[in-house]
């Protein structure tokens, strides 16, 4: 039996450590800790253990493949199928395919837990853009530390050492709840959950641009960020407490297309009796009847921002977060 | 200066062909015409050159990459943003995941017309999912007769070399006429452009269906394969020759949408005066009001099969085309 030459993986099982900490170990890459280093290079030396020249070289090389990771909540309902999520994906595969690039859509359960490993050692693309920061913020914070090339799709006052592209969500939900008391509603009610860093900061412009409106008690009601979830809350809400709000800012499109669908079934009218603002500008918005109003994120322009700052990252440069501007844009359902 | 060694792309200029034609030359491949093989050969000989025996070995590693390529008709609007072909896009991803792969977004205009030679020689992808077969059957059979592990999306009837996995459009449409004269219809209109081979097999199903339910007179509304044609058709129709129809069968969901918005902005009642029926069963045709019956298409199990048939090609399995049961799904707008 020929002698079975020591691989990549096994070194790094024998010094106890990730095969990418140990690549980087060999290479001396001051990001990891001196002690680890040099542990892992003495075993390689009594191993008789060299990198591979030859694959080290390749990995030079660029595979001209940006990543993009969808980062959902373990939490909710909402999936890869929302169509706000889908719509930008598809604007950032415009932008990188602009480039010359190709897209790898990826998501956390394939990348698992080491995404600098997993994308960068493991050739699968020269930088990762996150749709989505969730409750991972830890393994995004993890990957920007190891230099990994990556921009974040969220909230762009987050307080973080990675790049965020998103709208000014604030000003959206102020936009909205002026819009909503411009058009006589006394009784705003915001639908979706304000514990997601997004959504939090449109209800907490909601709040303030109804204030500033006049209007100091607004209904929240708490739901996941998908139509049905509005679709069930709003029927239990009119079997319940009957029709006790007269005007809707919706988290997102889906989740307003939702709650229309409950209000139309029940003989409400929309406007007349309730005013409907959404949140995205998804196509539906367009085609529902009545068609939608709608704070419009650009996803467009966060698709050629997102890989504009991220190639300038490969490029070695340093850049900075971003806030796209909003747009109400006004239709028949308010 | 040092020598500069003669690359593969070099090589394949001096021999006036393509790189993967110049790779395949030199592995003596026997796809490539034996003068081809033999010119190529000689030339590398000549010139001192050798693959790159690192390069070589790392080529018949898998990628662990499926690249999706959407391969839309340049004549259509519909576009990557449709919310059936991300459906589609979305369906596939979740069964590639599932068999430890990731996939490749890719399309026409970045793999040009050499798609072996771009995937499979450019280390892109183990195997391509083409999505929509559109005008470019012609590329599909040249990947396919080079050897490249392909699937397509498309309409399992096609006469082709290569494996097809699709709908059973003609059924479709035979289920879409005889539901709607079933419900009433004596003027049952088709909305969409037959010269698609998917929708011409929805138009034949539609019209033999009708003439077996006793209707022999059907008309046909020409229009692209998306909502805002269909709106703008509709309307068209309505102010020129008023309503001359009592049934729509659509050729897609959002085709549909975009129709019922037409007809309710003019106060036509879906399903009282017009009775509607879709096309794919997208997430929005449960959410319109009236909700829309529609012909299901079970992209979960497409995916699946895609996924399975591309997979048992890598492991040399020979594989053929099949077709997906569809189902009438029936709703509020007939």
């Amino acid at each position: 039996m020929p002698h079975k030459k020591l691989k990549l993986a096994d070194l790094a099982k024998l010094a106890g450590v990730s095969t990418s900490t140990a690549s980087r170990a060999l290479n001396d890459n001051p990001l990891i800790k001196k002690e680890t280093r040099e542990r892992v290079q003495k075993l390689a030396k009594e191993h008789n253990f060299s990198l591979n020249a030859a694959a080290s070289r390749l990995r030079l090389q660029k595979t001209k493949v940006i990543a993009v990771l969808i980062n959902l909540d373990s939490e909710t309902e909402q999936s890869i199928d929302d169509p706000f999520l889908l719509k930008v994906v598809s604007d950032i595969n415009l932008a990188v395919n602009r480039q010359g690039y190709e897209l790898l859509l990826s998501n956390s359960f394939m990348a698992g837990t080491d995404w600098y490993g997993y994308f960068i050692d493991g050739r699968r693309a020269d930088g990762v853009i996150v749709v989505g920061q969730g409750k991972q913020q830890a393994l995004i914070d993890k990957a920007a530390k190891a230099g990994m090339p990556l921009v974040v799709w969220g909230d762009p006052k987050t307080d973080a050492d990675y790049v965020v592209v998103g709208s000014d969500n604030f000003l959206g939900g102020e936009l909205a709840a002026e819009h909503l008391i411009d058009k006589g509603s006394k009784n705003p009610m915001f639908l979706g959950d304000p514990a997601h860093a997004e959504l939090s900061e449109r209800y907490g412009g909601f709040c303030a641009g109804a204030e500033r409106a006049g209007v100091t008690a607004t209904q929240l009601l708490k739901i996941d960020i998908t139509s049905q979830a509005a679709y069930d809350a709003i029927n239990h809400k009119l079997r319940n407490d009957g029709l006790d709000f007269d005007g809707i800012f919706a988290c997102s499109d889906m989740v307003a297309l939702g709650a229309m669908k409950a209000l139309k079934e029940r003989y409400v009218s929309i406007p007349n009796d309730v005013h409907v603002v959404g949140f995205d500008d998804i196509a539906m918005a367009d085609i529902s009847f009545p068609s939608l109003t709608t704070i419009r994120q650009d996803t467009r322009q966060a698709g050629e921002l997102l890989v504009k700052k991220l190639l300038a990252q490969l490029s070695g440069q340093k850049v900075s977060s971003s806030q796209l501007e909003i747009a109400l844009i006004e239709r028949q359902s308010s």
